[in-house]
């Protein structure tokens, strides 16, 4: 595998950092996973600039490149994003090397890093069968303490509501916000379906602004489904109708149990699976080469 | 420099991660900083046992080493940690080299680095000026998002709060919790005294279970100065006599100022300087080879 590593493309073999750098001793970072569907790259443009929101928002400057090629060339030296292979790839920018201490300062040159490799989709199965969660006992981080919408490698509080997810058997876990409602779950966003409506969490309730969640809402509305942008409780999740998840990689991926009990009828919702098909036909519409 | 990396000492310009270890990745780890006074290492053996309490806290396992011969190489081949030189100690224990995923399972090696450079204390002027303090705006991590009491490689919260700091041209910022409360600075914990009385935020404010903390308060119960742990506001701090924060590296550090304003006098308080000077008398007690 070719990584990208600052100015140049190496071997997985070669591609290293200091452990002086502030990404391994304190997190210090923040990257973006992106997608491709063929050579296509879905959202390009939005997903660079919530990466340089990410990045101001912390007091770090992006180093400039003309990323759409180096993510081109990147998908390219691996032999994906073509028409076979779909690509996944994750740009990661960290503070860069410096001395021990906080100060941004003490890291002259941020860190640039490109994965790219073979998007592994769910399986197909898992669209049909729906998934499991469990709300977690972590919650998620306080907006005022480490914003959601600030996408950094600071991941540990997702690292430990993944954890109970894997402990209790479960495909994921939802987080709940300082002062109970609703927020997202480790790596997507929340939907539900309450009598036709579709809700999720409002940005205000400390959730990663996704991507892909823009994108369905933008389609819910356009197809004139009553969209909800709130407040909500665990109950209001637990009496849904349908229930799915979106990110990049699985697009709309039903919900079918939640603290292992079913939701509605225990299989993917009508409207959950109305919307992956018009996310599926109108996905194109979103590409950037 | 030479640096314990996994299994064996590397020169500083050989020590790398793999840009896929959790650490880099995800600030997935944990880690302690521990200093010497001479050849003898300050609460070793606490400084491990949280290392262990924090690891256990986010299921990674420490690995089996020989730690107190480590540090003791590591001093050595530094020519730290001896008559002339005290020594500052990271170890770093990341959850290691793994695929793309929060899942703790995809990392079958955790990464362990042990950083040894020649301690830079304050330098001696500062604890006659003491410093300067700001509120931040930055809370602190919500206990059951991520716990303070986690020493964790998820550094953000202090990072922003410390740019706060820079900011305002302040030594640091004092954080408080998600209820408005005073909770700690970004690496150091708080005390004030008001009416004689040591006060100091209650490890159920969300703070770091500070070793050189337990030690302060330790040492003022013995001298039988009134002490508090308790819940604390911004205006308390303001309105203290004095002001003082203690780590590892700094022991008994005055604050003087605080949000531009003069703590007490304006100069370092007699019941810190007491503090300090008792510390700097009984610490010999907490050397352990």
């Amino acid at each position: 595998m070719w990584i990208y590593l600052n100015d140049r493309f190496v071997r997985e073999e070669e591609a290293f950092v200091s452990v002086f750098d502030h990404g391994f001793l304190y997190g210090d970072g923040v990257y973006e996973t992106i997608r491709s569907y063929g050579n296509s790259i879905f959202m390009r443009d939005q997903h660079l600039a919530r990466l340089r929101r990410s990045a101001e928002a912390i007091g770090l400057v992006i180093p400039e490149r003309d990323w759409p090629s180096l993510l081109h060339e990147a998908m390219e030296r691996n032999g994906v994003g073509n028409d076979r292979t779909d690509a996944y790839i994750r740009i990661t920018i960290s503070r860069g090397k410096g001395g021990i201490g906080l100060d941004p300062a003490l890291c002259p040159l941020p860190t640039v890093v490109i994965m790219t490799q073979a998007l592994k989709g769910p399986p197909a199965d898992r669209y049909r069968t729906g998934v499991s969660l469990v709300v977690a006992k972590t919650r998620r981080n306080l907006p005022s303490a480490l914003d959601p919408q600030i996408k950094a490698t600071n991941f540990l509080n997702n690292i430990q509501a993944k954890r109970e997810a894997i402990a209790a058997g479960a495909f994921d876990s939802v987080l709940l916000n300082w002062e109970g409602h609703l927020t997202e779950c480790t790596v997507s966003n929340l939907f539900f379906v309450r009598s036709g409506t579709l809700c999720t969490p409002a940005l205000s309730c400390g959730i990663l602004d996704g991507i892909t969640r823009g994108v369905v809402l933008a389609l819910a509305r356009e197809a004139h489904i009553p969209v909800r942008e709130g407040q909500f409780t665990v109950d209001a999740l637990i009496a849904a109708d349908e229930c799915f998840l979106s990110n990049t990689t699985m697009e709309v991926m039903p919900v079918t149990r939640i603290n292992d009990r079913p939701v509605g009828s225990g299989t993917p919702g009508p409207l959950t699976r109305q919307l992956h098909q018009i996310f599926v036909a109108q996905r194109h519409k979103f590409y950037e080469s």
